[in-house]
């Protein structure tokens, strides 16, 4: 049995991610794709634009076998994070074989020299690397000037030392794939990894631009048609972004759409603006990705604050990014620490295994897992304080809090009743 | 020099406050009226209808010559708390003669023979409390039983057990007037209780209700207006409630109104919402007037909060107040804990004078009172951390941050940039 992973976000999901699930089926001949999903908040430090279950069920009905959970304190992490978490459930499930990840150059051996950098830092980028961060770059500037001017230092190497190598570091693909590389070299995991080239990029005639639409792009696409509306809550222009999506998933998104509102960051505004007057600098400095100064400049400017996206590029400066921000805000909400991420790090990163939703032809999969994994797989979320340690329990409350904070400001936005996680079912396909 | 205390919220002032205030200088000779008033939150767990400022501005302009904040944690607590706090207030100035406050029935004499019960807590007035109690019983209902069966056990005084008694007990201003006289037994206070009669209760031509209306049906008047409006955002009927406000008040309330919307408890709903799923049952347990019984309650019944003030009477109980629940909300809000409330109490209720404003024509005033009192009296608040021990600061901070939270709350309201308690001025007239 062959099996292959996928580390994503589906928000939501587009041609370009059923191009890679039927494209890494056919090239590695896997038999299942198991997906490690972000669950209701994602990466940039923002709610995702469907919850959970909608995007497993997109990407069950386009392709994948099996969708995970990556806990959330790993979904809204930084990049590092997100793929270390990653890869590190796909190692602990000891059954899958490849791990396939999108690229805008699919050059393995460039793709892997840097990661073998980055995962070894030696002295030389190290003292470069702090250099720029001294300066005031900012940490993916810094990380970009620091490996050049180390691979300008290795004379053999000097396929490298080129606009290409910015190119490598500047897309958000290459950069995720670097960090896949990078984490599985760290761990020595034993799976494969396998970039496939994103399909159409290069590309631009307008068709194929809207076919290979990113999911930025849609979200885009979708709030302008909510904010372009003569009157409020007037229905998207669903067919503006149907050409970007599968037919199966874009049934379940505009359906989704048509019965319900999409969450953005702002309607955290007011909780995140009362959460930044109750802690003091101090507590704020806590939070992860933050620190003493940026907490002090955020309790200076909180006279400013206006949104949760106003003040996250209010407060975005040379050397901290607006996801940067942006994360910190959503870690904010979250209550996710520092030290819980040091906590999370010590159980392994992933200490539990939880499906939102499988494929029931491919439900042999899961006895695969079971007999090759080292951590618990959830079943009913109701007996997982029995089953997890306190520990991994610890870990999956704030998957569970993340759940019900989305569901009560999506339903106070809605004007519905929040549906509770305990309560609700995985996706059967 | 003869100076009377009273004991307010103002929300807003109206004809009764303005009679009050000219029948006590008139009645007593007193030359200064001092007003320890409620901040931004008031008793019953809600925000006030215009700011501390704005209606210490209309008490200045209607014969008051000095407000004084009362501290925010007893503002908004329950009525032993909030009389307690403000007796403790004006006897620690150490120049108070009279504490003067309104009643529906001006018998000091049945007034003080309550409070004494009340103060003492004979065994046998305990016992029939804790009955009531256990039968399910509020606090205040049970209060009033416990009374009628002490004083119907006592022959010599059957003047008192009547539905007098009842009446006597049951309209918020007498309640408020026993708690006043307990308070001054209790903390053996040398301030002479002068209760005044409300004028114009009785009456029922529709001129003199309007010109007797409470501060509650102003505030009810003003949600109507606003409410009825066809779009949001219209001009409430000003002329509907100015007959039952002094013209001077009238004018700064308009004018504010104008110039500004205003807050109500459901302006607070998502931030509760959020802090209702935010803290485990055990630590909603810890706000004061909660408990743990409350607490799960609050947990059970979370997914159908729609708003502060519904959620409130969903709570509410046969032995819950909706007065309680709203106060334990306010206290969430503002983090209230039944801790803070016993430190506060060693603190000696109130730690520290903080003027709102005063008239200039009475300063000479303020000089009288740094003469006698032993707590400091607040100048610049910028200046306060230095001038108050830890503890008192400690208190003065929650004043802070109620104020900066309705503010906060306002400006996001008002689309405008939220004031900071630091940089306000305190009101001179």
């Amino acid at each position: 049995m062959k099996i292959t992973g996928i580390i994503a976000e589906y928000n939501p999901f587009h041609n370009g991610h059923a191009y890679q699930i039927a494209k890494i089926k056919e090239e590695t001949d896997s038999d299942y794709v198991i997906v490690a999903m972000s669950g209701d908040f994602v990466q940039r430090g923002e709610p995702a634009i469907t919850d959970k279950y909608e995007r497993a069920r997109m990407a069950l009905s386009c392709g994948a076998d099996l969708v995970l959970e990556l806990p959330a304190l790993f979904a809204c992490a930084s990049a590092e994070y997100f793929a270390r978490a990653g890869v590190a459930l796909f190692t602990r499930m000891g059954c899958i074989d490849y791990l396939c990840f999108g690229a805008e150059n699919a050059d393995l051996s460039q793709l892997n020299k840097i990661a073998g950098i980055l995962a070894d830092e030696p002295r030389s980028y190290q003292d470069a690397l702090n250099r720029y961060l001294k300066e005031g770059k900012n940490f993916p500037a810094a990380r970009i000037l620091a490996l050049k001017s180390y691979l300008s230092a290795e004379s053999s190497d000097a396929a490298l030392q080129t606009e290409q190598l910015t190119s490598l570091l500047s897309t958000p693909n290459n950069i995720l794939g670097i960090e896949y590389l990078k984490a599985l070299k760290t761990c020595g995991s034993q799976i494969t990894p396998y970039p496939i080239l994103r399909e159409g990029a290069g590309y631009h005639d307008t068709d194929i631009l809207l076919k290979n639409a990113s999911a930025s792009a849609i979200r885009q696409t979708l709030k302008q048609a909510g904010s372009s509306g003569s009157s409020s809550g007037s229905a998207p222009d669903f067919a503006s972004f149907s050409a970007a999506m599968p037919q199966e998933a874009f049934q379940i998104f505009s359906e989704y759409l048509a019965s319900s509102t999409y969450l953005e960051a702002d309607d955290f505004s007011g909780i995140l603006n009362y959460l930044l007057l109750f802690y003091p600098a101090e507590a704020l400095a806590c939070f992860a990705d933050c620190n003493i100064e940026i907490a002090n400049r955020l309790k200076k400017n909180r006279s400013a604050f206006s949104s949760f996206t106003q003040f996250a590029a209010l407060n975005q400066s040379r050397d901290i990014t607006y996801a940067r921000m942006s994360r910190i805000f959503t870690h904010i909400l979250l209550h996710m620490t520092a030290e819980d991420y040091k906590q999370a790090k010590q159980l392994g990163y992933v200490p539990y295994l939880r499906p939102l939703g499988f494929k029931k032809s491919s439900s042999d999969v899961l006895g695969e897992i079971k007999k090759h994994t080292d951590i618990p797989l959830i079943g009913k979320l109701a007996n997982a304080r029995q089953t997890l340690s306190d520990d991994a329990f610890w870990l999956l409350e704030k998957d569970i809090f993340a759940a019900d904070l989305y569901e009560q400001v999506l339903a106070q936005k809605n004007r519905t009743i929040p549906r509770n996680e305990y309560t609700r079912e995985i996706v059967l396909l």
